[in-house]
């Protein structure tokens, strides 16, 4: 459609071409996602976002595995289909078979109905004390 | 409001104490949250909540942490100020620090974006191999 | 707040005055709503809206209360907190009790909790025959 | 894609057989939809979610007509495509035609209109009594 | 599919004949857009949508451009396929190229994101002298 | 709440001293937003969001006027309450009025709903010439 105009790895100079090899490193694929080739129309937005990204999906608290499961289950609430597609390429990739991501689907499930449910009833949160 | 006759903890009998009784009981927490108290207007919809709630974040392949992850991960993206309190709260007792919520903040952000850059671009999947 | 300066009945002339009447007659009730009374700020959107609104509300092949249970459960999935207040009062007006609020509250938790399963998914759509 | 695995009726044993064979008797359709063959990958979560959807669309205070409405209505404006599809198919069974579906539509395109103004004004909702 | 029952140009009588040659006319294109043809289920929702939508675009404080181009940030955050291609078309007649569009794409990413940051923690308003 | 701990400008240091300076700059405003003091829980997250933001924000093919606007689009379409309010702020810095604040609120209106309409009718992009 007239929205999309991928550059391709081969047409990539400068700083498109130093975000494509530094995606396919950091990731360890032999190739550029085409949302990564999308993005290239606005060379500083794929590299802001790039940058972003990288810093915030490297293991913290969090290791990758838990974070590539957030990236899903955001993913399935916004239903966004080519995210669908490659944040369970990713995990199935990091060892997760269909029945973990079964998992993950019903747990989406659940907390998108019962988000309705305190939002229909106005509920006040529970007061409890933070252990921090 | 109109919307809210939530049922106290001394007026539940029937169907309705069980439900509690067992809410306490697996949660291990000493008081029924507002949630359930509010959907008991509807008794088998509370029963049915809770049942298929309790089935779902059960340890499996994923872990209750990381079930609980994912909870607050959908409330963030619908924007449920109850719920983003519930699991932050709980997510808490299981031990994560301030730190740690502000990487689920963080990933959540990030995927929020990416999934309206992919949906603007209508990016068709990449053709991957399943490893399973 | 910065955005909000509602036109109170009293200030309200012409074209601005016309709708609120006609919002007052239409709906039986004694007071413009507060969300008429921002509206006004634009005159034209005011009336455009109104006009749409009470064209598509009019009964036809579905009655009132069955287009106000409509409103109600797009605002519970949309988390609009001052429509679910409205729609929750005007279903009031027409007999609706709680029990009865409870069950449209449990129909939107089912079925925003599937919508995602079949997103995820990404389901084809069952072939069956179109009665019409 | 690498998400899905329905498990066929001629596969189904135990528990999925069990919820399959009662699906058909009480939605009276002589098929298991697409949905609860992708729910199958994880046995529990499909008679968990079976067994909730059962319970709240059993007809209450409102029909089952109007309930399968709120599930077109939510599914809507959460653009689910199989959600959208099959919930037209069973209001069609249950006997609306395209005018009355076109009627739904209608107010679903409003309400989620509104619902925008009134967050972004911050409208406080109106005082009014509660008949209950 | 069965939802969808559009209303050819050659068929239009009446007051939906009248609505599609005001399209054309104000639109300055000749033909039809296919989601006029679609609302002509319902020849009432047909005229008040197009007489709001007439009232609404028509430039004030805002220019058409501009208009054009919030109905393409509100599309893709709903991730609507047909407004994202019908909105992207209308602004590439308008004269805006591809950069431009990966500008607008670049923007609704960042908020969407940064909307959830807030959301999850529940931000104070910063307290701000109106300058109006 | 327990999610937020917000960094105060007093405190801040190193990294998160510089990010709050470039704020004021490049914003021309004496005091750091709470929506950035909140993001210093975790340091690597704010700079690279600032980072972004400041790089998608620049004046480019579309200026810092039309960029706020689609900010505020989003805003009011996810229903974020701090955004809307400091998008709000940030378009009366530059300029616009009440009444032109209510144009864009009517904007967002008529595309929800239309949004809707298209998602409901599933109906197929027309066939048009890409001018580019």
């Amino acid at each position: 459609m007239g929205l999309l105009r991928m550059v391709a790895e081969s047409e990539a100079t400068g700083k498109v071409r130093e975000v494509y090899e530094d995606i396919m490193a950091v990731k360890g694929i032999g190739f550029v996602p085409n949302f990564w080739k999308a993005l290239a129309v606005f060379p500083e937005h794929l590299e802001a976002t790039w940058q972003k990204l990288k810093t915030v999906m490297r293991p913290g608290r969090l290791d990758l595995r838990t974070k590539e499961i957030i990236a899903l289950a955001v993913s399935i609430t916004n239903n966004c289909e080519y995210c669908i597609h490659s944040h369970t390429a990713a995990l199935k990739r990091l060892g997760l078979d269909n029945a973990a991501i079964g998992e993950i689907v019903a747990v989406v499930d659940v907390f998108n109905g019962t988000n309705r449910i305190a939002n229909a009833y106005r509920i006040e949160p529970d007061v409890t004390p933070d252990p921090e």
